[in-house]
């Protein structure tokens, strides 16, 4: 196989075990490629994508620019803050504008679930979902999984562990379903009031005592806390949070066993883990931020192929 | 003739029609460039551009943008929001800064109208007008006749009417200006409060029953609604603003004739025009848009090359 | 001499003069660069440059930019505005995380005084200090020396007088410690509750009166007035200031001496000078300008020059 089975990035659910082999593989080329002295490639000199993000962020924005760029395509930032969004005008109407310039390829962060959905069914050009509300955050999950597999040389059969706010995130689900399509087995931590009712019937298991679980994982992601939420009546206070779903070295110490520690970032020290364990040989985190760059210079590179026949 | 009269873009005030028809032969090549695979060409590596923009305006200025990325350009953006214009600077010391970092030409949109021609005086590089205040936005006016062209033929003979807030509008000015040049005949349509008493020294009729109008026209361009200053007292609600001239599906079908559509967007959906009405084959509102990075293409290339002599 | 004997350019007070003077060397050629018609070498197209910007600071941000551009670096811009900053991440988390993404040196701005030299004991990267709180502003600094240097044939020797807010200003102290290293005579003068204590411990001589300053300066080298600090009881009001301490035409004619008037803008006409000096010959406030884009070209250059050995 050398083509992905669609025509953009909207949701891990909507992509195949054999696109995510394909996107792998692409990515390992590429992170050669940044390994270089020079870290770019020629391939999309024709390609011109436009960065929509209706929301801050700024780690994801500047992960895919720099994918963009080193793939030589031409690149425009939109953000909403300073739009035509805010004059009224429809998304429809924003993002047709945008490639009546004759763009090629549109990455969009939206606060709304399923906005690129609803975009892909309207217009002409192929979307790159870089987040989607509480939906998905399909090149996180990839990323995600690729560092797995880099790190213990397979995703399938691996016991992974995701700890934290499941049901408000988008990291959370499209890492699930990318687990699941991989042969992953997945268990989720976290308060009770943040777990969904139907995360079992996506084949996930529940454990609320964060030590049980640990011991049972390979992998344990450790959810960002949004402190924004924290003052919410089902969240738990910070403190509280850390002492119950947060790990240190000790904890880590006392399963005597190996933990792969991960985090999509930014971390929150002395929250979701201590800097003990965030700067330990432990933690992938910087790993999962390199191979951010190489999974969307492959994301993209893929879908402009099928642009180009 | 193969040079401009002039060594900015001021407005269409201080052009000739020669020029126009240059810009728009010139524009004709660039747009087969942008609809090429490859959409650039290396005519202006030797030419570094900054985008001023004192004023929000997302949409103009990524036409600007992608028109110099096109012709290869090196590109600065800097906007007021973030600048030492609030610290108390005057626009010619901040201008002039920028000029000293070897700039060679300034796109500035800015609420103050006639900046450019007054910064026009006082500095040494070529400046385009992107709006300035209510006065001109001559790129506006050079896209929208190039589209009636491409769409009808000619311009010359045409019968054009602007509908809306003529009184605030630069691109109403700036269309007028530039449908006299080329030979058409304009006539205004709008709430009285909205037209100034000056419009018919421009040559310009006044028509304030918007079917009557649309029955004289070949093109009607509908002005977006300000939202923001319909609160202000002589301005109609925006509901009685759509009934009285805003228009719908049925009310071209009850014309029986071919009309064109045209609207500078954003598009207030249901003010301006219905949705039946803006995704009609009589809207050329994508093709204004596309035509204005090749237009912008056109004038950024043509002062340059008056730069290079 | 052919390189720096430092990594990172983190303040005046960590560099020699040897490495001074090769950056003045390779300034003095990039100057030549792009004063030509094509104003770019593609010296660092293997190199990525993020600048960091925690304070606004738009002509300092534009200067790095551009001399970043004309060296063929790959940029990638982050404000703190929009960043994960906000989100309560630590200042090494943000740019290890950046660096992850295959980013070779760091242009930052920030407003913690040591900010920079915190950073380069933890990460591994090239750091340029673009202003550090009241501490240094090393290549202000530089460029400041560096058009003495053009204008008067040499540094070492000559009567440099800086006036106004020196408590507050990391241009002033960068500049005493650049200005001794080349062995020029440095005064201050300004009100006496803004000038440090510890002043005469740099081998600077205090004088407030400003007519004797002039008297004995080759160049005045006049700090910007920052207004938003004029409400603090320790200040002046801005009309008292500009009686004082600000310059004029006919006090410089009364002088009846060769006078060099410097600023680092954005100038307060009116306060730190009249326009008849800011526009007069004796300002060489453009050039310091120009000047900027060749000097921060030269530190990118050399610091880039390390990595890649």
């Amino acid at each position: 196989m050398s083509e992905l089975s669609v025509d953009h990035l909207l949701g891990i659910k909507y992509i195949t075990k054999d696109d995510i082999n394909l996107i792998f593989e692409t990515a390992t080329q590429f992170k050669e490629v940044i390994n270089r002295p020079i870290k770019k490639v020629p391939s999309l000199r024709d390609i011109t994508i436009a960065n929509l993000f209706f929301e801050n962020s700024t780690r994801t924005r500047l992960s895919f620019e720099l994918a963009e760029k080193r793939l030589s395509a031409d690149v425009v930032n939109f953000s909403a803050a300073s739009s035509s969004v805010k004059k009224g005008e429809t998304l429809i109407d924003t993002v047709n504008n945008i490639l009546s310039m004759k763009v090629d390829m549109v990455v969009m962060r939206h606060p709304n679930p399923g906005a690129g959905i609803f975009l892909s069914k309207h217009i002409n050009a192929s979307i790159v979902n870089a987040g989607d509300g509480a939906h998905e955050h399909p090149t996180q999950a990839l990323l995600d999984c690729f560092s797995i597999k880099e790190k213990l040389g397979e995703v399938n059969g691996k016991n992974v562990l995701i700890v934290g706010d499941i049901l408000h995130s988008r990291v959370a689900l499209s890492n699930i379903l990318a687990l699941n399509l991989l042969g992953a087995k997945v268990k989720v931590c976290g308060p009770k009031t943040l777990i969904p009712k139907y995360i079992e019937s996506l084949g996930v298991s529940v454990e609320t005592d964060l030590r049980k679980a640990l011991q049972w994982a390979d992998v344990a992601n450790m959810l960002r806390v949004q402190n924004e939420r924290m003052d919410i009546s089902y969240f738990p206070s910070t403190r509280e949070y850390a002492q119950q779903f947060g790990i240190n070295k000790s904890l880590i110490e006392s399963l005597d066993k190996e933990l792969v520690v991960m985090h999509p970032g930014p971390i929150n020290r002395g929250v979701e883990m201590t800097s003990d364990v965030a700067d330990s040989e432990n933690a992938i985190i910087l790993n999962q931020v390199e191979n951010g760059v190489a999974i969307r210079m492959a994301v993209i590179y893929l879908l402009a192929s099928k642009i180009k026949q």
